[in-house]
């Protein structure tokens, strides 16, 4: 086996993840749970240090599919995204399903598609409003359709995210403090991270021009670990998206200028399968100070 | 406007529900989020108090379609139903779409389909086990393909649960335990709350038969509440499923019987939106001995 298939077979052994023997139920066990709880608080931590008043906000999985179009995803990233599909509305509910014939054979699209990237229904809710650099968390399930036997890259993931949307400075300024951060979390943590300029093209329309710009004008940040050796896992990102968003979803700052928005976003399973690989899968011996951080007892 | 639209109003202009201009952001603000936090909270202390271990696991809202299919969930509530599309493996990622043509249009069954209730991957994951009359504890989200303006009708919404598989004597002393400490737990809470049998034809393949004589053998108690006047809602129930999951998922008991299950499962946001009514739209100034039991300051 490799180290990576090694490192999956203990996870599932030791309880952190949860597969039926179809391998298809993405579960997660209570060590991996308590971990995440303490991320999550964590991130919060810094949020109150920073001082800015940070208000709480929570989506839903399912969104409308309108949302994948709005924010280009559907263009930049058409395979991975899942749209809903069910009975049309005016089906007979209660019925039989021949054997050996598909039960889904009549469904169509139901008007739902599932979150691809945490913060995109915060956009949406916004839509259409003036924003003041007011600062929003949220955990967030993404679904990517890229099924994989690499326990880093799970079809459906949690996702934390600080957004502050506001004005070019404020949104920078975001992305600046939680560069460094982010950065030092992940340190304290124990975690040997490195963050590099990334690029992603999740600039839509205007796709592949954007994304050889975001490099030079440094957009993105990735913090990059190595929990097995020879495989790199991104497992958060410090982004400005200058007024991409705030164009496409018509937010406004007071002086009727686009909004720019930034967020910093941790992917939750991976940072404590990250943590996991550094430190053991029995979270009641990590070290004091990482059990302190994230409330382990 | 009826008082049920004036209710959901006021929760929108609150802060409580989160809707974009299309009403399809299924968001949820600080003060709703709160109060779910410390219904689970809640929850796990009746738990403790019961004194049997209880075990944390978490599911995805996205699992594999078949899970529909071993439930009989495909055939007992289809119209409820959401699959997930999505782009063949082997089609080509980036491209463009054609003005005025769906972006979707060569969207195909992607495998995965969405949870309908939060107990169900936990079978999954049990299949082909030996259970002890173990107890698991998770929230849920749980998709239902019913889009509607009654604010405690979501489309995605969570469910906590407490299940319990092991032998008949264990699973219907779960039910007994919760379905008194489950109402006890509301009315502590300050909601007028009356249990209720129930049928509920989530038996699969037997269908109508059984969700007949469910009633009379009890197997089904709601918790039902009436926040807005004339409008009956069910906001959580005790339930003795005998030995159906056991069977349909081949879970057995030491002896080699089939497992019988029980659960108790609350609905979270219908709950907290019981209590916005009942005691107003500021958690802060909620009566003590439910801000105590909340955890609200």
């Amino acid at each position: 086996m490799s180290a990576l298939a090694d490192f999956r077979a203990e996870l599932v052994e030791r309880g952190w993840l949860l597969v039926d023997r179809d391998g298809l139920v993405a579960g997660t066990g209570d060590p991996l749970e308590r971990v995440v709880a303490g991320l999550v608080a964590a991130i919060d931590d810094v949020s109150a240090q920073a001082g800015r008043p940070v208000q709480r906000v929570r989506f839903a999985p399912v969104t409308g599919q309108q949302l994948l179009e709005q924010t280009g995803y559907h263009t930049s990233f058409p395979q991975l995204i899942g749209v809903v599909h069910g009975l049309p509305r005016d089906a007979s509910a209660r019925r039989r399903v021949p054997e050996g014939e598909a039960w889904d054979h009549d469904f169509g699209r139901s008007g739902f598609g599932l979150v691809p990237s945490a913060c995109h229904p915060l956009y949406a809710w916004l839509r259409g409003t003036q924003v003041t650099g007011t600062a929003y968390t949220l955990t967030g399930d993404c679904f990517r359709n890229e099924p994989s036997e690499d326990p880093f890259r799970r079809v459906s993931f949690r996702m934390r995210e600080v957004v502050v949307l506001g004005t070019p400075a404020q949104a920078r300024e975001h992305q600046r403090v939680w560069r460094s951060a982010g950065l030092a979390l992940y340190r304290s943590l124990g975690l040997q991270v490195h963050d590099a300029a990334a690029n992603d093209p999740f600039f839509g329309r205007q796709g592949a021009m954007l994304a050889n710009n975001q490099r030079d004008e440094q957009l993105k940040f990735e913090f990059v670990v190595e929990p097995v050796p020879g495989h790199e896992v991104a497992i958060g990102s410090a982004n400005y998206h200058e007024d991409h968003f705030g164009v496409d979803f018509a937010m406004t700052t007071p002086d009727g200028q686009p909004a720019h928005s930034a967020c910093y976003g941790m992917g939750l399973e991976r940072t404590a399968l990250a943590l996991a690989a550094t430190h053991g899968f029995d979270p009641g011996r990590w070290p004091d100070e990482v059990r302190v951080a994230l409330r382990l007892s």
